[in-house]
């Protein structure tokens, strides 16, 4: 008998292609299923919350795996883990999990955050977007609020998905300031590929004036992709939260 | 007639030998030197604050140079420098400032913050020593008042240095908690080449239980360089302020 386990990391996604395995580049599933693999010596395969793209950040992302290991003691797995993986990739934790926990079906909601350094910033070049012109936020969170109106977000999403339906419900959608950078924190219960990028991207024309907040609503109401603007580059973006029913939570 | 300027910067000094001009490798003061000669049209020199070894950041460095260009806007000055210079350095600003004022000979004191991350943090690999060993603070911060009642700090002094004195006047020395990193803060009027990582490294050995709070006197007292634990690593070391009398401040 195999026993779940629920596995808490973080990683900085600047030099992975993305969070799913493929062919001919690196991603942090492989990375993280052979880490696991080696410490555990059985073959193991993980199942993430979710896929982040190219590039895009995790400051919690959640995977589970079975292990048919029987002496696993989770605080020792977890050292081991942080000493054989690349800096790039943090564990932060590991709980067992009944055997229909899943990390991905079982998730109820996804958090993102979106960074933007609006000076320069010698420090953040690579996890936020260097954005220097002038931004009316104000006006940002009162498009950002359109998002609560609506469920079919096909004006934000990749085209030719094999998604079934572009439904999302969104939790929070809003702008903030922290020091000298501006944070976009977006929750629903799923997203669509590119969703949030292009949605910051679509934001930030209305943030330096080139769209209105009606101009922004008809973008959504349009449902059609070539509509919103241009996407904001990966580097600004962390994954930040997966919520589960209260029972599955790990800390 | 020239006039002078102080010049605001912070840079991360990764991929640069250090702050001073040296042969055969890249430093901060010939990048600078290159943007203001490009952007003024004549041959600018400048002269820094101090000195930051290889490795070593700076989150708000000052310098001064001399100008014959009568048509220096600051603003925009500040604009096409950020613009001219590598996503590493970034200007913070420009002011003009008497003839007599003085980068080096005006400053008054010096503040350094040194960053340990006590979890494994895949954001802070080049800003942070990652250090996860328990370490006893509060006899780290008993350690670290031991300084002001010193003077002569030969004992975290690089060998075979062309200074006069190894005096400095130590005004705070103090270990903090910023959520999962630990954070020293040290002023001094001066310091001593390598000062700061050697005196920071001998008191992770006093956190760790390796050394003592009276070992650690004993070690200043010894004046010998020899007897003090290895450097803290550099890409932990932020300058982060140049004190100067009120009168010449930037901000």
């Amino acid at each position: 008998m195999s026993q779940r386990y629920f596995l808490q990391l973080s990683y900085k996604g600047t030099h992975y292609h993305g969070w799913q395995i493929q062919p001919n580049a690196v991603s942090v599933q492989e990375v993280m299923e052979k880490a696991l693999s080696t410490i555990l010596r059985e073959e193991i395969a993980v199942v993430g919350a979710g896929r982040t793209d190219t590039g895009v950040h995790a400051s919690c992302f959640v995977l589970h795996f079975d292990s048919k290991n029987r002496a696993i003691a989770e605080g020792d797995l977890v050292f081991k883990l942080n000493r054989f993986l690349p800096p790039d990739i943090a564990v932060i934790g590991i709980k067992k999990a009944p055997g229909d926990f899943h990390a991905r079906f079982s998730a109820i909601s996804r958090t993102y955050h979106y960074y933007i350094s609006t000076q320069k910033n010698p420090f953040q070049t690579e996890t936020s977007y260097q954005y220097t012109v002038p931004l009316d936020v104000p006006k940002m969170n009162e498009a950002a609020k359109l998002l609560f109106e609506y469920t079919d977000f096909t004006s934000f999403s990749r085209l030719h998905t094999d998604v079934k339906t572009n439904y999302c419900k969104i939790c929070k959608a809003e702008w903030s300031r922290e020091e000298d950078q501006l944070v976009f924190t977006i929750c629903a219960d799923r997203f669509l590929r590119n969703m949030v990028r292009a949605v910051v991207g679509t934001l930030l024309e209305v943030g330096r004036g080139k769209l209105s907040v009606e101009g922004f609503r008809e973008i959504i109401e349009k449902k059609d992709r070539g509509a919103a603007g241009a996407s904001a580059p990966a580097r600004g973006l962390f994954l930040s939260h997966i919520g589960y029913p209260k029972e599955m939570e790990i800390q």
